[in-house]
């Protein structure tokens, strides 16, 4: 932990800060291990607070040894000057794609209240510890291989045991159990089991609509593990497949692997859309692609690098992000495979094992 | 669902207002009956819009019949001026709990690009559609009974199998599994169960240590059903209770049920959270009960009204919201109990079932 508050300080340098309140729930984890729903991080370039309420004053004792505990009684104006002023920072950064309109106003009037000398400035801050996050260290990269270990192990199971008649509801909830029960904290989100024309929502919530022969079958699925996300999506087929669901699954996998074969460190997630989207484009379902291709994956489901068309962000080593192409047909459904690789050594590793028909 | 945009629209005449922007996940759903995980609602006198991406244009066909879909493809400034130009609406609210800072700048950027006549005011707007939210009509009463009914079921099964040696872990996931197979969608918050000086921290999450015999072990548990939240605590032991046990349990239990018998209409937060409190403070354990009362429950575990200490939300009938004294002793553990009533006739009427040691 205390490595990853050393590069916070470092960035807060970079960006002129003498300090950064952290709001964001998955910044705070990162940075303090404070696994608990409620409190702020302080972080100077020599003090480190977390202020909390008492739902979890023993936890942070037990969690988080390199923080001071700052007791949370009742509103903000009983602890955050008084917090602030033992800072001694003049120019305190905040989470501003974190911290809402209402505590901003709230904010801005408490330390307007302070003591002109030990008064500071209260600057937006936008991805200071993201940037940190993007980059996952070896204790990140593990609990990311082991979510997707076990959430590939779900799926095998369950799939060894599909059968026409069982209702999208009753498979996501199999999933869900089994990854639990092979070790998952829970899932990353909400598993999807789109039967058929359901798949031509990307988002598709499992209904009581039982699945059927020949028609697609879109599982999206993640579990979590030590705080952290997998995510995997595959498109199957009981019986047999008819030819819309040949050419559409041949292009969305030609173009999934396409991406996974030249996707390098150096792009930028426009171009690795780019690569996957080109193929899809080139068989005449353009239209029918209409999300990103991937994204970052870590503590949250969703996070920094984005892959998508006008994403500027730079792919680098040690960045784990989703391959997720997908066509989706209405009234007939839809095909998507994913998969989360890393980059390493110059080139995409994937992490996930579970197959894909004619892989 | 028209009825509530209905009573938003006297809102918005209250507040002086000509439309509002919704983006709280909650308010979307409760005004258009969307379920997706991003999109914006912008309701006026006369247009309901609802602004969302590809993933959900065809669930957006499926779920919000009374709403106009805004079809979101890439950057805001693609469509947020566009919207809001057919809208002709001069004073625009927009949810100030909820937007952030970044969104906010963004926001108000693309507000003064817009032509001059065509150019509306954004306004910070607080609790409009919450203050709708925090009376349930019986849609949403009959949708929380239920989620009560399945944990109620669910801790019953569990608690009648407990036995010492069994881990915090284990019986937390046997409760979480009953739950869904009882019909839940999910769970509304991480089930708590806390064997001995874990209950010291009253948002424990649950280990691998073993219940053991003659300790207190809270178990705090909540089920979700169609987006509804149920949220229970019970404190058992196993084997027998110590004289700490019966003299804290004892305490707890008649500070829950004096709330529960004079908590009424017309009384603040702050009173309700007060006649429990008493009961604790004369026991000589005010100290020891370091958080609020209670708190609203809906499509969020924790929503409107407040139940504590500096309160000032105004209790009503149609209000379901917790009791929840607890006491905690570090080292020693916790006992903690909490019921969801609803304010019906003048009074309160407890909507769970499972029974309360000694009650």
């Amino acid at each position: 932990m205390n490595k990853r508050v050393q590069r916070l300080r470092e960035k807060l340098k970079e960006n002129n800060l003498d300090a950064v309140m952290v709001s964001s729930p998955e910044n705070r984890r990162y940075l303090s291990g404070f696994t608990g729903s409620a409190g702020y991080l302080l972080v100077s370039h020599d003090s480190s607070f977390i202020a909390t309420d008492f739902r979890y004053f023993e936890q942070v004792k037990r969690q988080c040894p390199d923080f001071v505990l700052v007791e949370i009684w009742g509103a903000m104006a009983g602890w955050l000057p008084e917090a602030l002023s033992k800072l001694s920072a003049q120019r305190i950064g905040f989470e501003a794609s974190d911290v809402t309109y209402n505590l901003y106003k709230q904010l801005t009037e408490l330390v307007s209240g302070m003591e002109g000398n030990r008064r500071p400035q209260l600057l937006p801050s936008t991805e200071l510890v993201e940037a940190l996050r993007v980059v996952k260290d070896s204790e990140e990269l593990e609990a990311i291989t082991k979510a997707i270990n076990i959430a590939d192990a779900a799926f095998q199971e369950v799939v060894s045991r599909l059968k026409p008649g069982m209702t999208e509801k009753a498979i996501a909830w199999d999933l869900e159990k089994l990854m639990r029960e092979k070790g998952a904290d829970g899932t990353s989100f909400d598993t999807i089991v789109a039967g058929g024309p359901n798949g031509a929502l990307p988002h598709h919530h499992p209904s009581d609509r039982p699945i059927q022969q020949g028609e697609p079958i879109v599982i999206d699925m993640g579990a979590k593990y030590n705080g952290y996300c997998s995510d995997m999506t595959r498109t199957i087929i009981l019986g047999k497949a008819d030819d819309t669901f040949k050419r559409v699954y041949d292009t969305v996998l030609a173009a999934q692997l396409t991406a996974i074969a030249t996707v390098q460190p150096g792009m930028t997630g426009e171009q690795a859309d780019k690569l996957a989207r080109t193929v899809i484009e080139q068989a005449g379902y353009g239209d029918k692609f209409g999300h990103g291709l991937g994204h970052g994956v870590g503590l949250q489901i969703h996070e920094a690098p984005r892959v998508s068309r006008n994403a500027k962000d730079v792919l680098e080593e040690g960045m784990p992000f989703t391959i997720e192409p997908g066509i989706y047909l209405p009234e007939w459904g839809g095909v998507r495979i994913e998969d989360v690789v890393i980059l390493e050594g110059g080139k995409t590793r994937v992490i996930s094992s579970a197959p894909k028909i004619g892989a």
